[in-house]
């Protein structure tokens, strides 16, 4: 793991920008170590530099946490594969023209969470090995990505998952495997997300403590309040 | 309003019982004065002493609210009236004989409700006009009832509803109307109260700010930790 760049910020958060053989990522961590760390992605493989995903990264980082991201294959900061281009193409003009997109959806976030796991546990094995970065671990953001890690990867203790993303079957097959702690975060009128897909995978996860969240309103439009809220979650499982 | 009696808690709370007219009562009050006030009752008129209304009692109570809860004609304290004791027997035989049992709640719930009505709202009158209590004004707990009181009562700025008590079929019609901020506390596999008329009940309110917290098991398995989540929507409409 190379340090790239870093930046101070007022907070006392220190956010480092690193590479990991090919893997691009960025880790912010508070003043304090060491910190327990969350993994943080987007839905569907979103740019690690999104704004939205930046907040939440900087806002849990100034709570006394570390907080990692990494760009999955083909996403972000890395080459572009042709598949996945076409991929998204076809799911524009499927949409556009009113057409089911399940099928499409599966062809590209499945192979993207096949390929993004193992970077994602090389990535936590070297995070781990920093002095500044204590256990437990805990997971924030893209769900389909989240169970895959949370069955895969023993060391992460809970996490928090955003409804409004497809989830490819076999990781809603995969759901009743998770035993993990888990807040469920719905947007109750999120356009292109079913409601009812999103209720019947919370029902599926296989944890005894799990709780879902749901609030008016569409994709983009979760309250303020539920960074808050996660905030207190992750304090319950991570640092007490 | 006559005081009855009145007992000092160490955390500064003071507990007094009082009589306005028939109506028995408890009010919850914090050192700080005025306090903010949350009307707090149990679904289907469960009494006003229940161990677990005043645990929750007395913790808003220490959060810095005055609480005040009454129990309803025919509930608690109160004398019984023959119609709904009769209706609590039928439904007892109704459940263990399998059969439905829509009816006889609505039966029992339905006059209830009605009844409880313009006795909360004298009680609210009267509260208010106690120097240590102060605006705004929240609600908490039975959900049937606090539809009714949020409609017909402007003086009601946020409410807290738990999902598990039969809410009659007027009420569910009258969700539409409720546009106050609302947090709405479902446990999902409450036993006797079917999961998706809860969800569609939440889809029917008509609050542009709502939000429902959803946790693993059964109707008496409400986690602590949302004692405190209830405690910071109250903190964001009814202190700030």
């Amino acid at each position: 793991m190379h340090f790239i760049s870093e930046q101070h910020h007022d907070d006392g958060v220190l956010e480092r920008e690193f590479a990991l053989g090919e893997i691009p990522g960025t880790l912010w961590t508070p003043g304090s170590a060491p910190a327990p760390l969350i993994l943080m992605a987007h839905n569907n493989g979103l740019p690690r530099r999104d704004p939205r995903l930046v907040g939440r990264a900087r806002y849990s980082a100034a709570q006394g946490y570390a907080v990692a991201t990494i760009d999955a294959p083909g996403c972000g900061d890395r080459p572009g594969s042709a598949s996945a281009d076409q991929a998204r193409a076809e799911l524009r003009r499927a949409m556009q023209a009113g057409e089911p997109v399940d099928e499409i959806f599966e062809s590209l976030v499945g192979p993207l969470v096949e390929n993004a796991l193992p970077e994602w546990r090389t990535a936590l094995g070297a995070l781990l090995s920093l002095p500044e970065i204590g256990g437990p671990v805990g997971y924030s953001g893209w769900t389909a990505l989240g169970i895959r890690l949370a069955v895969a990867e023993p060391r992460i203790a809970a996490a928090g998952f955003f409804a409004g993303g497809y989830v490819p079957r076999a990781q809603r097959e995969e759901a009743r495997q998770v035993t993990i702690p888990l807040l469920f975060l719905l947007q109750w009128d999120d356009e292109g997300n079913p409601r009812q897909r999103a209720l019947d995978l919370f029902d599926a996860f296989g944890s005894r403590e799990k709780t879902m969240h749901a609030n008016l309103g569409g994709h983009v439009g979760t309250p303020w309040f539920e960074l808050e809220d996660g905030g207190r979650f992750y304090d319950r499982h991570l640092k007490s």
